[in-house]
């Protein structure tokens, strides 16, 4: 029987545990060893260790410390790894803690986080997702229902202090040209929510100062949020340190391309098996500087779709060159227009983008100086019959259901 | 037999046919009319109007005057259309004109429309494409080829004087944000090589002279250049005007997500076989600003991957704030370096994440201040074993091919 | 441009063209000669030559001759080919003839020729299907539609004397079992209505005799009536005399599994354009009896179905052992039964299982002494909701429009 | 968190768990009871009831008692389910029991049950299959490993007296044709080894000997050992009896269309987690004779196969009328054959039939007198290449590993 490495009770602070951590440093000492060959379990808590709760309510969405995220489990050692390798993991099977068979979605307030549609959601919501074995469904969000694409949000190997002093002046830097930004351009370190492990004193207190924060994906991978990074797939990270030091966290059960909720895909505590070995070298023999993966044998094939369109010009009318940021908001706003058409609150509609497998494509980014992106909606996670026809959409949702929503205090 | 409503002649100039236009504009007269239900063919030139030839000199790509596309065919008047509806098109077939079985694809010169990565690649470049029934491959890209993923890169319908005005407002003063940079930020209004089809004396001279250029998607769709919209697929198309006027060209047989390389896809002349049909009142009934297709279920269905990553900060260093653009270009030139691996040059590595069915994902765009792409590369189109191995890359090929390369004058 | 070896003229019979045959034997000449690595076209009767028309009576099903059938392309010679090498066959693109954008489906009356559910339907029946582009529809069955799996029903290499011999034998024997069965066991050599290519005189004569009826598919493959051998597959043929002597003919617009309505796909006119290359002595190199294939990279991905089971124990509760001719034969009058009560009539329901691409699986042959087959009905090529829900089936069809039918005389 | 209706220790006989039986009888009392709406997890043993070990010996794949499969885990009563009614069961997850990751596959001796390729493996061999994760692979057939596609063999309602009665009538006349068979045509009631849930007394007694053995398939589905009923179908049963009455067992991680090997497919203890409801009257409403099913959104999804054809001719050139058995057996020994010069045993090629998700398609059934069967061999889930090629097969096996034989005694 495989032996987990790694093990989190979800009913104490993840603070207590000296196997987890929330920050990027070199110095965080590993929590275990593993060999090249080895499989091996790792449980984890939810991105916000366990802030977020199965309630009504999204107070709690709105009053979250953000710099308290997010808990990964590890580092794991690999033993005989060394900087310029490729660390081979893959991702033999995911799932949520037994005790833990839900997860949350929600997009937080423009005061604290944001996100990619804040200017038209910037307040607090929350839906609640069950899981039903590979399959999960809202109470906040009827008619739609879909089996998990789930996959690890952040995941990575440590970065060596050189690394790690490239991300903090350029992101110190970055922040620097718009200190005051609302929400804030870059999340520099802060050493006061910082939890790095088995670290104590002095060591600790150093490490927490110069830590990166967990937020962005950077050269090792970490946050990326790429849902296709799910379980089944096989991914190729750069290694920094000896060791490696791979450490995993942010489950989620689902999510659409982009993460546009922010807060986040469908957020859950869980565990990960894996599988780690070595390419002695491969970072040079394969002129890799970013992680490289291959996708899952075996994932949720919903392939009808409704496709919408968009481009550059943002919802002010204000031209932007070759954005595709802007081109796939226009996409994202639109298909949720379209789904208010059956019924939806424009809240709901935004949920199931950050949730369901939906696709973001890059489509066009030549033609001056308009880029266009697709968003791609899986027509058959509805209950109902969501493609366009003669006769017009006929109303699914009569309203009497919404998301929580928490005003600003 | 279904009727060909359009013919071109690839011996002639497209500016002799009347049929063809390359600016839009309200006052273009249809060119043919149809009724709902029709199906019908139309014929159309390469976007450059045979510009392009099939040879082994990039001399033509360099020295190409890009005011003259795209030579659509239309537009079509389809009876009882009137604004604010939606013209639902069935792209039933397309395929390559059978006394021209190629298709071009290329990098522009930095100096004369440049590209995604024109920094990378500043000089004109050039790759022949055969077409072997449904099949593709190329003298100057070995050791690849792929089934076609065929689609009108460009298809819309008239915009009235109203959108036309916002364009033209839009663009223009865009332009003046830096009217000096080369490639410029955007096409204005050019008369002296507009075709505005059946058009003469004056009223042409006007309408020429107000006409948008085709190279941008816009809120019409127009030149989206989305791989998807591929044969088989189902369009709902915004109307404008009475009778819609749908014009349609720049046929791809296939194109990466992004058509990275601009010059363009694998570019064609050939043929489109559809069929129209009307959803009255559709743009107010589903809240539709810009198209919205469903893709077709006749795909090439590559399945295996080599996902590539990348993230917001640029080739520099340079930190951007959830660029998509960026981290997209990044993904590509990880794949690029990843190609050359096993042989290729740069510019065959480009040429093939510009032509073959690459997807390009928008991964993650909340995560500050990175977002992150992803360039999905299928494994199935190539010759060799592509994948990532513990033994390292096996060089397939020995350099002796390459693309024409035609420096600047 | 790709040459055109063999050309037919459907205004004329088969019989006319010497580049055409409806019998297997080795003395047949070489139609044509191709050197490997050659890519080239094949055009093709339907199977019967022209015989069955299109129109709305199903007379010409029940008066066929089906000693007549089938009219093959070919033999094509090619270069170096020697027996025990395999033939490799890129089957490039396969399209309708455009003078003949449609085709046939029905079922022969039981005294002419029977077929899978010959008891069910004893009498002549006949469904014309037109083709737009890729998808086909029929005025004879409403309410689906769906792209083409475009295939030839037959192709292969011609038999050696020693092959040739091993068939007659084998199937002439076959029939003395019973030799007064209706249908009968197997069709033997008939030469009144051979036509063999390019022989006259005594060679024709004596060829004509022995030459092996087309009907059933043997080791060369030949009619296998295989869906999945569509455009875009690779096919490795034993060769078994010099210069290997490919013919192909009977293309299929579309089909499913087991070509049950035997009258037979959606039977049409066409071309075939392929590829041909050699594997030396590839035969004992992979131990390969039968043709072994790959399937094609672009086919239709219906991938929502309904499936139906059926088990060894028939129609009149006769048990069988774990025979899944019987299974299978269950699982399809379950379908029908089915699809009655949408409304359709049986005839119907049992063309859509003919002529779509529904799937038989062979999913249980081990449980004694119940064989079991599974009938894969794809939902999406409705344009109604099929799937079973607590309301019950909504009637689609008012049952105004059926299939003709022809009463035997 | 959702209820384990049925628990099942794998130390103990299943003979001692009154939630257990291994014969259909409409007086089997129910387990448990659910509502419509309730999701719930059974637990079940392997259909042996854990006879067979995780060991290198085929000893126990001989000498198995037969009459003493299936160990099902029900029948779960569904309150208000009627006979007429339609139980539709969705299968939401399933999985092995984490105390026992791993299953076996074997052919069984001749004398012993045989099996479909019985005369080309007449002795007892195994193979151990290990569960990692999603992933299975075995000591016993290296270079092989793939996704479990988890299906359950046996699934089904328990009958009614007169469907009882049915099956016994039928099977016992069967076996009546040819009564000293080896093996046997079917397998008639035997009270010895019958256990009866919680039955006890002169009531266990006459149920016994009346009891149906669970060996086929039947009319209210049973032992389909259909792969495609895998975790995420969504099933519709004919309910016979008040309270439907549902049993399930007999979990399989992995099989190919017909599970040829017979013991079995990758068999193993699992749990099964379903959700049920029901159509009212929905034999009727539909026309239901035999279940049917929907797919799962989510399986492996190989696509690259070879295939390879099979006609109803056999292995010793004896002549069979669209005998789609037949042309099977020849599709998986042309299979065979072709593994073989990979370095495969005969029996390793024989395993991978039976335990990869090897697709069977009854590929022409009409053309007399050969039936056409394909199998559909995944590239995918070799470590190796396993394609054609003009460069001839090269070994990837040397042999020194083969699967454990026991001879008869």
């Amino acid at each position: 029987m495989t032996d987990t490495l790694i093990k989190v009770d979800l009913t104490k602070s993840p603070t207590e545990n000296e196997m987890i951590h929330n920050r990027w440093h070199p110095d965080i000492p590993m929590a275990c060893w593993v060999k090249p060959g080895d499989d091996f379990i790792l449980e984890t808590f939810d991105w916000t260790g366990g802030f977020i709760k199965n309630n009504d309510s999204a107070d709690d969405v709105r009053d979250i410390d953000l710099t308290t995220v997010h808990y990964l489990s590890g580092p794991v050692g690999v033993k005989g790894a060394e900087p310029g390798d490729l660390l081979v993991v893959d991702l033999l099977d995911i799932g949520a803690k037994p005790d833990s068979l839900w997860g949350f979605n929600g997009f937080f307030s423009k005061k604290n986080g944001g996100g990619f549609l804040t200017d038209h959601f910037p307040q607090a919501q929350k839906s609640i997702w069950d899981f039903h074995g590979m399959f999960t469904s809202s109470r906040h969000v009827p008619g739609v229902q879909f089996a998990g694409l789930i996959h690890p949000g952040l995941i990575g190997c440590l970065p060596d202090k050189k690394m790690l002093d490239l991300w903090n002046e350029r992101e110190t830097a970055f922040i620097a040209t718009d200190p005051d930004r609302v929400p804030a351009l870059a999340c520099p370190p802060f050493a006061a929510t910082a939890h790095m492990g088995k670290m104590t004193g002095e060591a600790k207190a150093k490490a927490a100062a110069e830590g990166a924060r967990t937020v962005p994906p950077r050269e090792h991978g970490g946050n990326c949020d790429i849902k296709d990074l799910s379980r089944g797939s096989k991914i190729y990270f750069p290694v920094y340190v000896d060791g490696a030091g791979l450490s995993v966290g942010d489950l989620h059960f689902s999510q659409g391309d982009g993460e546009i909720t922010f807060c986040g895909a469908i957020e859950m505590a869980g565990w990960v098996h894996m599988k780690v070995s070595l390419i002695k070298g491969g970072m040079a023999k394969y002129g890799i500087k970013n992680p490289i993966f291959k996708p899952s044998p075996i994932t949720p094939h919903y392939n009808d779709y409704i496709i919408f369109e968009g481009i550059s010009v943002d919802e002010h009318g204000q031209q932007h060159y070759l954005d595709v940021h802007v081109a796939y908001r226009q996409a994202c706003l639109n298909a949720i227009e379209y789904l208010k058409k059956f019924g939806y609150s424009g809240a709901q509609a935004h949920s199931i983008l950050g949730t369901a497998p939906v696709q973001g494509h890059i489509s066009g980014v030549v033609d001056i100086p308009n880029a266009c992106a697709t968003l791609w909606l899986p027509t058959q996670i509805f209950d109902f019959d969501i493609n366009p026809s003669a006769a017009g959409p006929v109303k699914y949702l009569d309203g009497s259901i919404d998301m929580p929503l928490s005003p600003d205090l």
